[in-house]
């Protein structure tokens, strides 16, 4: 079994879960050569979309993430991350998940932990 | 906040974790119809891209995810579920978790546990 990189235009989907807690900190994507840096530097390494360069998680922030164990699903196009999160939070708004809305009642509500202010860590 | 099914061609990814264990079980897309099957029935309900058909998961194999709670994610451009499982696994080959192969010393090793026999809950 290898990635299949080829469904999604050269990107496939990552799941990062906390490898402490199990809790979901965020989804990216991984091109090949970030898949490469990958596995080379122990810490997750993304294709942003958005900026259209390779992305070391943590790179800006300092809040790396350590890869401790690496999963792939069974028609091999979407990889799961268990990581240590450096700095305890994932999101770029300070959470420590990207999922921190919940669906209530029919509306998406704000729930749990901002672990940093971004202005202090982003400087902006 | 609303969900945002614009940046995936009307699809986002969806990541499905078992409620009471964390441990992440697999991962599919929704367009519009899919999610609002998956409130009306409060059942992960997706859209398979391969059949290009609305899935409602474990219609074949009676093995459907009650969904207990949802989750949206910073950008508003993937979500997760927290779901009981059904007959105790989410893979169709018979494994609990979809993401069975773990990376050891450079390929990818089967690991996790087989619930069910494929052929005895699909027929085939």
């Amino acid at each position: 079994m290898e990635i299949d990189f080829r469904k999604g235009d050269g990107l496939i989907p990552v799941i990062v879960q906390d490898a402490s807690t199990n809790e979901i900190l965020m989804m990216a994507y991984m091109n090949q050569e970030a898949w490469e840096e990958t596995v080379r530097r122990k810490k997750a390494c993304f294709w942003s979309r958005s900026r259209e360069k390779l992305w070391l998680k943590g790179e800006t922030s300092g809040h790396f993430q350590e890869v401790k164990e690496m999963f792939l699903d069974c028609d091999g196009d979407t990889l799961l991350l268990k990581v240590d999160q450096i700095g305890g939070a994932a999101c770029h708004t300070g959470f420590r998940s990207c999922f921190h809305q919940r669906y209530e009642e029919g509306a998406w509500k704000v729930s749990g932990e901002k672990i940093f202010d971004p202005k202090e860590v982003y400087g902006r």
